[in-house]
């Protein structure tokens, strides 16, 4: 063992500097097996005191660090480089959840709880947390707030960065910012902790977090509801907050080749209207109310907007066992798709009123390519965000069209950036879109953006190689 | 008219360059006539394109900058510094709704706007933009971001910074940042808005911004509700929130002193109840549902609420005059206490929970030294946030009162500090509380501050002597 790693065992202890190459491994690549890295050591700080002494070293030995939380991440933010150089720091073991105030409305938890054990500390004194991904077993609040992860209920109450009132950071130098306020009103400057939130860790490693608390809801109604196009869909959303108001938590579009997929691969999935049409829309409504009125307005609405033909059929889950299936459906589209084979993913957003458009034309432009693609089209309209991913259905000719996606991404992002979108809707850079923002930012920003990066970590150790890059300038 | 006037008159013409001095005077002070400084000129451009060319021009003659909205500030934050070394940059001739889009629920305004047409623009495609203050008939949407305003709708919907999506801004170098998005997602990279938004115009000057709309409510209800002590007020909101979720929009409390002020100074104003005691709470509750329930479920938390002793008497309007008129006592509060003579004022959060331990810790510690102090006590307790003003009520002791204002401020925001609270919780630092902000962030905090300032302004051109001042490095 090298000095560098006895000075890290001095920090932390013999057992959290792991190096043997069994015990690093599921932390040198993502979960789903695209990035693979190397790295001098992965440690495992308890406190952060503990964090603030590892970055110290690694400052001090000029040594890059890579934040790691759940590795649950989809754009590789969180595997180290090839190279070798850097040090893994997981989160993992700073799991406290600090404290809960009831009456505030906010809990301080530290950045390795998983968001699952953040949602239930907040059950426990009858509060919600409502940020929910599908890996809220594994993820850890850390990294959500260090992707500004999105999910199933933006719609109404945000994503990651809007539900942060504070944060701890250990800072590139090893100073720690304690920002741990639990404040709803704090006008004293500037509001740092927005620096942190959505940095992939490049300018510090967030180590504990404050965060809003909602009431919880008692009652809720799920639909599935077939619309005869897109254009529809945001009608519908539009007349289902004419009638209810900002209760909508949840609106998911599910094309035709998306819900396909579920039904061929997922034991049990079945079809929840004899026909749904090329769109479906999954609609929560969620409320809290005495003697609320959620069930006749919400019912109401879809009622309406099927005479109305905005929704060709419709079917609101009469039982929670009806309600998993329809969330069910939706959840499982991911996996339907490992299980068919590879393809080309986005993760976009655009104005949701532009949804309809970019669907057509990303269709168009694309079949005027490739003919015969594959449309797996799907996510969460609602906020404007579409995941929409791209195959050939015959096996042996997809390898062909994967390896065309350059110029793929090149169609699809220049007309999500046309309408005035966002190529990493909730995913993040990582390294996977490094290069690629690059294309789509303005010069003004990319300066920005590099200002931001020299203030805090002008030596680049924090996770280098990612977001967008920092070292291009 | 010197060579520099001469180049901004290039730039934005004659008439936009104001120099005279009684054109000059009403920028050249705060409203509240605390501040007064001088500046070389005044200049209103008309549009992002010459601003820029303005603020080109500056930095190329090293003559700093005061941007200025509605210039209806609390801490003197848009007033220029007494050097008269400035040039004062008006944004009201930037008073263009750019675009509105009820299907995305955002618009997209500059900045001179008013707060009122921006509401107004929201109201006109029957969508609801919250923010709302006293004076939101000519404060300005570019001051409200860059100071972050509050007021009465933060409970539910946030402050100013929650509400935006996208911003322009005009960059120290004259450089215009163009990040005016109508995403809900978008994580590609540090969200530099959040930068902007609450530096008070010392990092650049905000030119435009995209901001969030909600379905409007359709139905209120306002009441007035007598407490026994702060504690019972926190236990309330408790209690609402239980029985009426999140629809709860405000939640203010109003001291006994404070009422008092507004029943003998304003004409027209009423005891809402009887006896309202120590403490009442203004509530308010807005809902958009069809065949709502808010009614029953309101009146029935509030009357559950009488019977356990959390209140002592409720009254809830029945009428719009009604409701108007328990409004119109809250809202009179700080002209009540204008007429009634100097005092000394705080702007103070902390965690909701603490509300009643900072109320009975900072009266003790008053009254320890003052036995005679008035303490008029009022503000929006649903964020925590706090208005807690002081004087004598016999007119001859307090200017000497008044000169003690240091002392004051050391009890009352060492307290809050000591409890987790923020010194400014909506009105934001200015030249008011410049030197005092020092005193409690930590040095770890003031030097990030310091390194993002030096990272856009390197020169420190952007509204010199605000905020913390960043020329005391």
């Amino acid at each position: 063992m090298n000095a560098f790693l006895q000075r890290l065992v001095g920090a932390v202890g013999r057992a959290a500097v792991v190096t043997a190459p069994a015990d690093m491994a599921p932390h040198l690549q993502d979960w789903r097996g695209r990035y693979r890295g190397a790295a001098l050591a992965v440690v495992r700080p308890a406190s952060t005191d503990e964090v603030a002494a590892v970055v110290r070293i690694c400052a001090e030995e000029g040594v890059p660090i890579v934040p790691q939380g759940g590795n649950t991440g989809l754009c590789g933010g969180a595997t180290p480089l090839a190279d070798g150089r850097s040090v893994v720091v997981s989160l993992s073991r700073m799991n406290r959840i600090r404290s809960v105030d009831a009456d505030n409305a906010a809990l301080c938890v530290e950045a390795g709880c998983t968001l699952a054990e953040v949602q239930a500390a907040a059950s426990a004194v009858g509060r919600f947390f409502p940020l929910s991904l599908a890996s809220e077993g594994s993820c850890q609040i850390g990294g959500n707030l260090s992707t500004n992860a999105g999910g199933v209920q933006v719609l109404r109450y945000g994503n990651a960065r809007d539900l942060a009132l504070g944060l701890e950071v250990v800072l590139p130098d090893g100073r720690v910012w304690d920002g741990l306020r639990a404040l709803r009103k704090d006008n004293t400057g500037y509001d740092l902790k927005h620096l942190f939130i959505g940095a992939e860790g490049t300018l510090g490693i967030i180590t504990a977090a404050v965060l809003k608390l909602f009431p919880a809801p008692d009652q809720s109604r799920i639909a599935w509801a077939a619309v005869p196009d897109a254009a529809a869909a945001v009608a519908l959303l539009g007349r289902l907050r004419e009638d209810c108001g900002d209760r909508i938590t949840a609106f998911e579009i599910i094309g035709r080749e998306a819900l396909e997929l579920v039904l061929r691969h997922i034991p049990g999935a079945r079809p929840p209207l004899p026909d749904s049409g090329p769109w479906a829309v999954l609609i929560e409504a969620a409320d809290r109310l005495r003697g609320g009125a959620l069930e006749d307005a919400f019912d109401g609405a879809l009622a309406d907007a099927v005479a109305a033909g905005v929704a060709r059929d419709v079917v609101v889950a009469g039982t929670l066992a009806q309600a998993r299936a329809l969330w069910s459906l939706r959840d499982n589209i991911s996996e339907a798709q490992r299980i068919e084979g590879i393809s080309i993913k986005h993760d976009i957003s655009v104005p949701v009123s532009r949804i309809p458009a970019f669907l057509e034309q990303a269709d168009a432009a694309l079949r005027a390519v490739w003919p015969d693609v594959r449309i797996v089209a799907f996510g969460h309209i609602g906020d404007g965000n579409l995941h929409y991913n791209l195959s050939k259905s015959a096996a042996q000719d997809n390898p062909e069209f994967i390896a065309s996606t350059p110029r793929v991404n090149a169609i699809v992002h220049d007309l999500v950036v046309r309408l005035g979108g966002s190529i990493s809707a909730e995913h993040g850079l990582g390294q996977l879109k490094r290069d690629e923002i690059r294309r789509y930012k303005s010069a003004v920003e990319l300066d920005m953006m590099m200002a931001v990066k020299r203030a805090f970590d002008p030596r680049g150790l924090m996770n280098p190689g990612k977001v967008i890059g920092f070292d291009k300038d």
